[in-house]
């Protein structure tokens, strides 16, 4: 089956050209001008629209089973939403219990995925450590195409790993050639907070931002990245959303560090006054972790984009209907943690980024797609339009308009954190497996289309950090044995 | 008994000036221009010295039961080598197991100090979290003059305690008007280092400052302060060693918290190379905890007390003799963590900072005692020269020389760390208790005329950081209740 | 002439005591409990209250000639005024225009303030270079009690000087042991920008803050310490403003570097959205430089005197009528520059920020007058009450309270900043000269009263640069002579 | 003809592949595996090499007439030497005096650069202000493909200009969509430092790095990218050789400023030490300027380039024999600045960055060819091998080595600064204009065989900047006229 896109822009994170992209298979087989649909192609038009690569969203959490619920959003629901805004990959999170093995939780994870209208793949969290961990931590890497690994810093008496944890996993990741990664948020003083707002007879979702300031982001930010040099390794930061955390990473950057972070587009748009709304479940819809900030923080977030602070932007988009929301309703620690996202996201950082000189159409494509393939190893697999990548595409329309709501998103949750904002420049066609799946506004997929994405370890960049650490390994110093007594 | 300084130049943190100075008992009661000896007095003729507030070491710890042996000096030997170097009052740890209550090792140390030739006071460690230390913290600060609580980052399996016992203390310092510090190091980092180098075959003297760079030194310090900054506490950061922790305690001040920091007046000289000596002996006699760093800390380290970053100095004054540190000898992490400093502090913060224009001579003064009565809430009883304070002072002679060695100093221990190093500017005599304690050389100490000082809580800094906390405290949103069931 | 300050709490910068003051002609003689009052003494009841050194205002202009029209506010009305705010002296600015000759302007200005009401001393600018400068700023130092020399980095075709002048002047100081001050924006720009936004036809008084943003006041205060750093010469920045400002200072100093800043009452309480006001009168009535800022500078100020990376507090006391003001209604560069404050300056400070924590009530005595009396070397004659210090104090009620208005205040402008703002926490009585010239809401002053105070070169902190700059003097190498042709 | 490159990996700056490569003309026209040679083709055999895009190398001075003599290397020997050493293309500088029209300048370079054996452009540096220069900058945007204008804020008296006209060529090369960049030294300080080192008696080259401290580079650079920030237009800082230059940077970028920098291959390497030489001749080689700086900058730079915050890498490379360094033998101030480097920057980039893990491959090409050739518009025409792109490229043996000397290298040149330095990863083959220029260590060039490269205007960062300026474009508060008299 062919498919032709004919008459676009092609935008990659490095040039923008024009030119005809011609898809066999799964597969992009030809990029150039004029290219002549075989025999039987589907030709889509793009009318002088922009021929990018599908979105990556490399941070969602597709029916994760979380906080006494599971998020309504399946993989089914979820990855079309996805595709309905762009995107033709999701990096979704197998997360095992703290007793539970890893290859174990991949299976159930993988099992639930199979259903996915579009590709996915995996990190795995480590949320505990001992040999099997180590091992299968192995396992998953050589046969089942995970390179990188997850860290919960945050959810105490769940997730949260310690600084223990943190250092002997990151070293297990350097020596696996894969790429730990964090959720940067002091558990324990989250933990004490919420108790201590509880009991000042704070219980409503205002106590959510008050029990986790951006100041402890920062700081399990900043611990991880000290770790993380201690293992001589790199780490990403998952949802990066205060401007003190930025700040930790270029510090770490600037000393030489490889250090990467994720920034929701959420957080660039939505600021903490949502949770000091009058009304409870429009307050409550908004409780995800990291919280939003103060406006102030914004402008630091879209310029760690600009300048390659930052790298990827995600959703973290786990979904709870309202009538989940409504655990809390006596007791915000109860409200499930998540806001959707995944349609929104690539609208909204073209409406407010490109569209206001914040980003080049080329760095809209590098963080939305290309750095994150880079970063994973799948590059140029994804984040590129080029004959041999997957033909997983979106062809974008920089002047259409939508206006956001949840009564016309395909997202399976009934609220939405952009209700009411006009984005101008939307998909017009997505393209996954070679197929149109997205077109005219309307999602033409398929249960189980959707395939799984194996990442190989070793990027460039953990390759260099190993020759790196080789050469500056400590070395001891060569004495006569000390005799016990002095004389 | 009176004494009569007569013939001095005055020298306290905020000003210089000629003036005689009376001491009836253990009390100043004159300070000013010719004035009379009374019958009998003692007279001191200062030659145009330097009259100044003798030297307050708010970090020793004498005959300190640690790491399986007991250090060398004694609270004898060590107040009076302190008096010495010009120093009259020491503020010692009282260190309860994490099993033990804090009043039994407060008495426990008391005994001990009973027999301390100079004047000396207590902190006490938190090293574990329950009902009881909550309690008895209130009864030392009420009934014990004890108003600063320590807390280890450091020394897993022994003092170290985790963010959930330092945001508990920290809030219950503040509630008692008590100043927390902390020994910033990341414990559990230090233990797996140590594992992975002795792993590595290093065994020796340059495995500690290995498995303890400055970065983790500087993470634990941004944590407490974190904590601090949700505890609405203040926090005193003990012996700041590395230029990122000077930055972290910049940052905070910078944003409003109240933050000091201290420094060893070793590491403002010493630096990380003397862990590679060939001679084992030498190596080892270097071990403490923060480990000496690398050159470029040092002006660091100057540069935050010229600009009042960080406010005051010590010595965290730990002796072991050699035979001590043997043990250790097939193992680094088995020396026991100490240098001697006490009687070197104040010679050499002169001749380096004073003579070489890093500091003016009421920096000195502010960096020696009165930063740190003020701090710790004796000033102006300690830290100044006037009436009504201590008659507990230093004449200096800023011009007198003296080369540093193990073989000629008063301290109990074999080994000197500026061992060569000649410092213009030392004591002429010290005047402890209104009496003359040493004098051209010579110690005319008493075993038990040292006193046991009181310190008041609630320091003027500790009372606005109170007001201040009532002000912004979190407040939730009035809401109507919340129907369980959505329409 | 006798006056016995009774029953008040005196409160100086290291400390708070119960004290009674006495104060003989115009000096006090004696602090302590019980005081007798002398026969004939005026006898001050403090009720409690505070009494503090008198305020010094290191920055005013009384009846400054200044864009084409002249300070409404001379220095009788002036130093009158600000004696009802508590203050007991003001150093206000000999400007010479670039040809005129420094001791001439001196002159010129020593004429002008005989008729003060209370004490005054003279910084001098510097706005030209030649020998005859250089040389009369030796005259000023040695004979005429000046200490401090300012350079306006502003006011392109005015008192604008270049970097050459800056690097010359600094040296110069300090080779004379004075003090270099600059008001640091940079007046190119501002130029350009003012063009700029008159062609884009911004005429009204927003354009003000528009031509002089943030970034030209950090750029340029960064310029002058690194020319400073040159020079090897401290260097007090005037009028912080700014958050970047405070950055490049705490910069500075975190490098050994000798750097002060000075605050502004003002830019702590009022923001940038007065200029947006639509009465063009009031707008006007804001325009000062540097300009109000936005809100979240003000919390990086307050963090900056509490930090000590800013010292001092200031008004810049410059009064323009209305009428003044309207010399600029149809071009926003006509409008003259400044605005009142010297009356409200300590009432606001106290209220704003001792009551709400941000200061300790000796830290308002630091940043009122004695951190200015130690840098402009004028401590312990003034900023402490202390036997010998000058008789200038006020007796401070901190419970009591004031609404500022512009109909009530006795400076002489039409216009308050503060406007309709209560302070709680206002003198009750202030002493200067010794006597009694503010009580009950009534200045009881007397023209000419007034004392010049001369201030001597070389404060500590000008001493030990020197001292570190002999000691870091940069070598040569000794070569052999080179031949001209290589072979 | 055609060349085809064979058995090679392909290494771009995003990805790397096995892949042959064939070039018809001056242009590659295929990249892919198992390509056929056509008939007549040259074969290169890669032998598992990589195939990368040439180097270019944005900084250089060939035959420059400056401080009264010519640079050694003319545009025939340096762009040979450049080939040799993998370089396909120069961006040289046109440098008119203050009184010459920039059109004219332009024509006399070009004239020069007529006899390049390698492909060349030009920068052209704006020294003075007035209608002719701001008229000829749209010329020569519009008709001679120049798309850059340097501002050099060193070299008082000869080419600095000052902040009013960095403003308004800012702004100007705004409008025309090119982009600034300077020279940041505060010319004014180091002219006076220069005297002043000189009335000290230091004429030696050591004279040289004291009268040019990094500070006055960071300095320099803060107030270009500050007045960047006004002009709302991109910035270029040439020649960042300073830590604090480098923070400076990444301040600007923190805060979402398009701000890049450069950094040439000998501040990475060499040091300071070098103008202390005994030896006045190897001292005076390496007076340039910015100066080499001590050891601890170097880390910097490199982080700096792996984390982004600087984007590329040049030589500066501006030649004089040691006979015309003589110039200055008795007067460091008369030595002509400038070294060599074109024939050894990507050789050390590669022994001392991606073999020692600082960066990876695809890192050295973004610092070597493709991030200067996005920067300044010319990409993908340079800085990729892939179809249609100019046939540049150079084949790497990265496991071939060389010692680098002045007796053996290409440059017409009697030192290297280099010298003795063993480099592995050097050039095995440079093809330009699709001919082999360099093998088997020959230069196989011919005179006048390098052409003109266009560089077209609005590069996508400039647009996008432009969007932005115009969002937020400052707006005026429309008021009622004011009438004179007030009530």
């Amino acid at each position: 089956m062919s498919l032709l896109i004919r008459g676009g822009t092609v935008v990659n994170a490095d040039q923008s050209f024009r030119a005809d992209v011609l898809c066999e298979g799964d597969k992009i087989v030809a990029v150039g001008p004029d290219l002549q649909a075989p025999a039987g192609a589907r030709v889509v038009e793009a009318g002088g629209a922009y021929v990018m690569p599908g979105g990556i969203d490399p941070h969602t959490h597709m029916q994760l089973p979380f906080m006494g619920t599971t998020a309504s959003e399946d993989f089914f629901t979820g990855t079309a939403a996805g595709m309905a805004g762009g995107n033709t990959l999701i990096i979704d999170f197998v997360i095992p219990g703290p007793n539970d093995a890893p290859l174990d939780a991949f299976k159930q994870w993988s099992s639930w995925a199979e259903k996915s209208a579009g590709d996915y793949s995996f990190h795995v969290a480590v949320t505990n450590w001992n040999e099997t961990i180590s091992e299968q931590m192995g396992v998953l890497t050589r046969e089942h195409g995970v390179n990188s690994f997850k860290h919960f810093m945050a959810y105490k008496g769940a997730l949260l790993v310690e600084d223990d944890v943190l250092l002997q996993s990151f070293t297990r990741c350097l020596e696996l050639g894969a790429v730990p990664s964090v959720h940067a948020e002091n558990g324990e003083v989250v933990y004490l907070m919420q108790k201590s707002l509880l009991a000042a007879g704070i219980t409503g979702p205002e106590g959510h931002p008050l029990s986790r300031p951006s100041s402890i982001e920062a700081e399990a930010a900043g611990r991880a990245i000290t770790i993380a040099g201690m293992a001589g390794s790199p780490v990403y930061i998952v949802h990066v959303s205060a401007r003190e955390t930025v700040e930790a990473i270029a510090r770490a950057r600037a000393g030489g560090q490889r250090v990467y972070g994720e920034i929701l587009a959420q957080h660039l748009l939505v600021d903490e006054s949502v949770y000091y709304d009058k009304d409870w479940k429009k307050a409550a819809a908004h409780v995800m972790s990291p919280p939003f900030r103060s406006k102030d923080h914004q402008e630091a977030l879209w310029a760690a984009l600009a300048s390659g602070t930052c790298q990827t932007t995600a959703t973290d988009h786990c979904c709870f209907m309202i009538e989940q929301k409504l655990m809390g309703k006596d007791n915000f620690t109860g409200i499930p943690n998540g806001t959707a996202g995944i349609e929104d996201r690539m609208a909204v950082l073209w409406s407010e980024g490109v569209r206001k000189g914040r980003l080049t159409p080329n760095e809209f494509v590098a963080v939305t797609s290309a750095n994150c393939a880079k970063i994973f190893n799948i590059y140029p697999q994804r984040g590129v339009i080029q004959p041999g990548a997957d033909a997983a595409l979106v062809v974008w329309d920089p002047e259409a308009s939508r206006t956001i709501s949840a009564k016309t998103h395909h997202q399976k949750v009934d609220y939405n954190v952009y209700e009411g904002l006009t984005v101008t420049g939307i998909p017009a066609v997505t393209v996954s497996g070679g197929k149109v799946v997205y077109e005219k506004g309307e999602l033409k997929v398929e249960k189980g289309a959707g395939k799984y994405i194996k990442r190989p370890t070793f990027p460039s960049v953990v390759t260099a950090q190993t020759l790196r650490n080789t050469l500056t390994a400590p070395k001891g110093v060569k004495r006569e044995p000390v005799a016990a007594v002095t004389p």
